[in-house]
């Protein structure tokens, strides 16, 4: 009724199986609307690497800001992380409130971008959980966004010749990625990769990283 | 004073011909630094494609959220361009003093971001106007970005054998670019591209772009 549809009006529906329908109202009722299915729609606006971007704590506002944006370019999950330079606290007592609200603005991005999935944002996460990830075999590529240019590849080379269906990418905090952070990271399997040769604040990471991506691995 | 430099401290100088100098401070005066060059910096942070974004007129704060990422991005320029679907429009009388602010927050976010170059924000001008530019030869590619994908391309399609020095990427306003400004686009040999499958908003178009060309072209 919110979104004043009548009977006899088109829907698409997602399943929690990655398939789109377009079906149509049969019946409304106060608390029912009953569907028949018309067709099924084939097309996938999903990308076919799931992507999470994990990143180091930031404010309120710029986490918003970079669920609204990755959810758009197609990311899969973003998961928080307490880390060395944080100034934001993994043990806030509104997290539970912050990461509701951050869930449900991604449900409102996914939505306007047509996409058949929800992005998930996760419950932040420490560092040493972080690295541990890597290793359950959940994800077949780690990567990690370090300014410290040398010894970084370009995530044009990463995708080249090769596909991955789980990544897993960390960007810092605001205040980036500490020396002794990067070093466990490396001894954990995660690549350093750079986003371009000029700075780009912490929000913007993550945007560059799925359009990158999207451009790479869809174009 | 206001950035409490003192004699002795080492400044970085931007000239006008893409040149960047380390100086060390010699004389302080209230209205004058003397400098001198220690060493020219060879690290260039510019990208090799002169990259313009032209984007139908929209809200102030979404355009100066545009101008800062694409800044960051290594965007060249941003012409906004009064288009069919705007709800802002081109004689609006506070706009000298907009684009002064604009041009402002382009000078930050150039820094931040240690670019050698400003990236210019243009007064707006008409569709029309838009058009005749890429008659002109300053551009050797002109892109329209358009959501109906049947026969767009994507930009890795572009960018797979070709370089190309200036191109112009056109992005519509919230309502989108009509049919009839397509046509026309095409007629005027600008050519229709994707931004992958999901549907992106306006503000995150430009964004889009220039991550995906500094992946395609710098990786």
């Amino acid at each position: 009724k919110v979104m004043r549809m009548k009977v006899n009006d088109q829907v698409i529906v997602c399943d929690n199986n990655d398939n789109t329908w377009l079906c149509i109202i049969n019946i409304l009722t106060n608390d029912t609307v009953y569907l028949s299915i018309v067709d099924k729609i084939i097309e996938n606006k999903e990308l076919t690497s799931k992507v999470t971007i994990a990143q180091g704590i930031i404010y309120r506002e710029k986490m918003e800001e970079v669920i609204d944006k990755i959810t758009q370019l197609g990311a899969y999950k973003y998961i928080p992380i307490q880390m060395q330079r944080c100034t934001a606290k993994i043990n806030d007592e509104k997290m539970d409130k912050k990461i509701l609200r951050m869930n449900k603005i991604a449900k409102e991005a996914s939505e306007q971008s047509h996409r058949s999935k929800l992005l998930e944002v996760e419950r932040p996460i420490s560092f040493k959980e972080l690295l541990a990830l890597s290793k359950n075999n959940q994800y077949d590529l780690c990567l990690f966004a370090y300014e410290i240019m040398e010894n970084t590849v370009s995530l044009a080379n990463i995708f080249k010749d090769k596909k991955y269906k789980n990544i897993l990418v960390l960007v810092g905090p605001e205040g980036g990625i500490s020396e002794s952070e990067a070093m466990l990271l490396k001894e954990n399997g995660f690549v350093a990769i750079n986003l371009g040769p000029r700075i780009l604040r912490t929000e913007v990471a993550p945007t560059y990283i799925m359009a990158a991506i999207s451009s790479l691995v869809e174009g």
